[in-house]
């Protein structure tokens, strides 16, 4: 198979399938693979395809990729491999909605980020938003997965619950800085 | 101004102009920030809606991204952030359209990527195919720009000339490995 039919999820309906079938994709991408930035590369790829192949609200996201630790400064993100429009380059844990996930370690579910308090707006187009820490070993926050939705309410418990497993298979796949 | 307003190329009409305004926002987006997995991030956004501004065949553009030095491997490149569909992860300097580029220092613009012998097919929809090494200091090479076409003929020498101009802000705007 070449490699972009990993994205192709035409004939799959229903969203716990489309992730399901993102996550075999994932696995099988990362097969023989370590690299932390290869890995987010295809994987930002697979998300923003997945979310196109399906009904609304998740047809309408935005913005699907990651954000790593800064190597400069401590309890820092750093922008790393996305795809959507351009973005805010660092955010530290104590702003926004992926501060809030890399602090708490908790996935962030915001339904209406106007109503997050800090909600920091790389894109005014932006209404909903999902984060998910990628947590390795001893609880350690390596990343998030940053998904954003140009409708509110575009995301709900089954994005979590594929989110926060898909971040668990990135975690194990990468060699992380 | 919020981040993805650096991908709104509306009202900018000639090719040149598209080029000209994208390589002023990456020069914004650089600035003070030298993480080359973050800078390469927003590049390749920024490439992404550019070529979607811009009328046929521009428009047609299917992958824009990056691949740099492999860590593990000498002469072998690995997959760097992107937009569009899933790639190939590893590129030996001795293969397809890539490698050439990075070995000879010197851009490839092929207007027929089934004419190239030894093209490698990440995406059967890619017809053509212009790579741009990405040089710094003594003519090192540490990684190169990749776009993809999903027709004939999709680059010329104005796409080479701002791409080359491209690489050396890249070059000179990040810390490389």
């Amino acid at each position: 198979m070449v490699h972009a039919d990993a994205s192709n999820f035409e004939g799959v309906s229903s969203k716990e399938e489309v992730y399901e079938q993102l996550l075999l994709q994932a696995e099988g991408l990362f097969d023989g693979q370590r690299n932390w930035v290869c890995n987010l590369s295809n994987a930002a790829s697979l998300l923003w395809h997945a979310y196109k192949s399906l009904p609304a609200p998740s047809c309408h996201v935005n913005w699907a990729g990651f954000y790593t630790l800064d190597p400069q400064t401590p309890n820092q993100l750093i922008l790393a491999p996305f795809q959507g429009k351009p973005a805010c380059q660092l955010i530290p844990f104590t702003r926004g909605v992926c501060g809030r996930a890399a602090s708490t370690r908790q996935t962030q579910l915001v339904h209406d980020v106007l109503a997050f308090p800090g909600h920091i707006a790389c894109d005014a187009d932006s209404r909903s938003e999902i984060v998910v820490p990628i947590l390795v070993g001893d609880n350690r926050v390596v990343g998030i997965i940053d998904v954003d939705c140009a409708v509110e309410g575009g995301f709900d418990d089954t994005d979590r619950k594929w989110l926060e497993r898909l971040a668990g298979v990135i975690g194990g796949a990468c060699d992380w800085p």
